[in-house]
């Protein structure tokens, strides 16, 4: 690592997104005065009776949860896309500036497990390997379909990321055309593959492996690494180690392995501060549209919040949406820092 | 509006930074088990011995606040950006991947009263155009440097969005480089000029005046709108009536009513939920970097979080990092809500 820039203010490109993030490892004597989080507390009851996505129970909307015994995947009662939403585009005045389309698609909730207590940290290799399937189905099924171009996987873990109930679940969001990041990252990854003739994360994950300062976690199929333009404080990404662009595509001995990378990043996270770790995290899998996309690598991003204990979070505000990014440690000492939590007994 | 999209999953485009958002109408009966944050609660003391923005109090680093009577600017004693940063630039191993180089930049602090208990909602419109006239004399001293392309002042209002202190304050970060959504935007205005002969800004203004269902405010040298394509629930952009490029530019009169507006927008904020209305604002000038820039329209962004009440906030969660930004209630619902709060007596 570029010493001047372990001590010195100085920013990162992304070449993902193409992108800079701002990054002051000078900053972190910062004292904080502002907001506490509340302390994470885990769910205690394995069957909370007041729990929508518990085996047996009656969700908001009226409809009844399965009484399932393993993974359950059904429609979100209150889906933000839908498959018959009218097709329309529009541009209001004819500037070009009042511009709207229908967008269409699929909403869909997935619980992990039936258990209300357990969290992906806490679930066997072989319980997070049903999901991995089910994630891999669930990309079949709606990736083939006419009208839709992305299929996103995702889950917002604990209350500070949004997530509304602590019962482990993901999400799928479905939709007729490609969201935004997607886009980002596909312009990102072609003209790398255009101008360097070869795939952008495969040279990266090399260059990672060869380095090791950022490597969090690694088996046969998957390395875990804070990407060298995080700009979460505990940001992680996980690469596959051959070049293949979504879970479908994954041998059986490769989702294994995907089901112990994602144990074991989870459960490092909640060693880093003694809490369970809130996140948001989600599958990057090549878009449904069609195309062929040879430049695009399946991979997936947890954007962690937590910055310097279990109540100080990283605030994402002023200059981060007026300007770019900023963050105070670097990539580099965050790795240490989760290495050190993986390295720590249970 | 489109009717269509007044009901059914949409997504519009942002010509400014050319990315969509998707709104969804139709998600706005959604219940809520999430997050609740704690009721916003007004400073209550004019002096706070505790406070390090207070006139005469000592700082976390040391230093002593000034015992001023109007305004007061310094160097923030964390500052995210310094001036003699070194200058490098790398690119580890040579793949164009673990490219970074060294920014250099100033952080200032600017309280906007000696009054603690104050906010630009509370403030006189001539106390807030002494804050005006601070951002003009900061642009013209920092800008004229031949070391920052960038001047963005912003204000993180409430612990919600990261405030470390209620003291009415906000903050300037200039930095020798252009920050990610300033390029974006220069972009968007950049080719909307190239392609139809005329400011982007100036356009988008006309048809907002012409059609007002998205009109919040407006005095004869501002307007104030909640853009069509707007991310944050109640998100508010203030346009300036002439194509001028940053608060230097103004005259007299015209910071005298951007003083105006900035008060009738945080004050309506004030009302929606009869809530201190955290936010983060910024000021979006032209570049300093010795370009003309005729594409470049001034314009102020407010992005607030609050959603449904004083303690139901929107998250920018799974989706939203992973995908695209979305959005329940439409941006003509929420110029409404803002219209009907303005009206309510105070
Ligand atoms: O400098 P402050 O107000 O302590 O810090 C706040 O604003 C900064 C600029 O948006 C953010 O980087 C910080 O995360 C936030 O806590
Ligand atoms: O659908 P949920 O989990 O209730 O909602 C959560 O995730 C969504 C997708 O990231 C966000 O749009 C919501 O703001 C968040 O509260």
């Amino acid at each position: 690592m570029n010493p001047l820039a372990q001590k010195n203010p100085h920013r990162r490109f992304n070449p993902l997104k193409q992108e800079w993030v701002l990054v002051s490892p000078n900053r972190t004597q910062r004292p904080w005065q502002g907001q506490m989080e509340k302390p994470v507390v885990a769910a205690a009851l394995q069957y909370d009776p007041d729990c929508y996505l518990c085996p047996g129970n009656v969700r908001a909307g009226g409809a009844r949860t399965d009484k399932y015994t393993s993974t359950y995947v059904f429609e979100n009662d209150y889906a933000a896309l839908k498959l018959d939403a009218p097709r329309f585009s529009s541009d209001e005045e004819g500037k070009g500036i009042l511009v709207a389309e229908g967008e269409s698609g699929v909403c869909r909730v997935i619980c992990f497990s039936p258990r209300h207590d357990l969290t992906l940290a806490k679930m066997s290799v072989p319980e997070i390997r049903k999901v991995v399937d089910v994630w891999a189905e669930q990309y079949r099924e709606l990736g083939s379909r006419d009208d839709i171009s992305y299929v996103q996987v995702f889950e917002n873990r604990g209350a500070m990321m949004g997530a509304s109930n602590p019962h482990p679940h993901g999400q799928i969001w479905a939709s007729r055309s490609i969201p935004n990041e997607v886009v980002l990252e596909l312009r990102g990854q072609g003209e790398y593959l255009r101008e360097h003739g070869c795939c952008l994360l495969c040279a990266y994950r090399e260059l990672e492996l060869r380095l090791g300062e950022r490597v969090i976690a690694k088996n046969d199929s998957f390395v875990a690494v804070v990407p060298y333009w995080a700009v979460w404080p505990f940001e992680v990404m996980i690469l596959p180690l051959r070049h293949i662009a979504d879970v479908e595509a994954m041998t059986d001995a490769e989702r294994d392995d995907f089901a112990a990378i994602l144990q074991s990043v989870t459960s490092t996270y909640d060693r880093v501060f003694d809490t369970p770790f809130p996140y948001s995290m989600g599958l990057h899998p090549r878009p449904s549209d069609g195309e062929e996309h040879p430049e695009w690598h399946f991979h997936a991003h947890f954007y962690p919040p937590l910055l310097r204990s279990a109540t100080i979070r990283k605030f994402m505000v002023g200059y981060e949406l007026l300007g770019s990014p900023q963050r105070d440690i670097t990539a580099e000492s965050a790795a240490e820092v989760l290495r050190q939590a993986a390295a720590r007994a249970v």
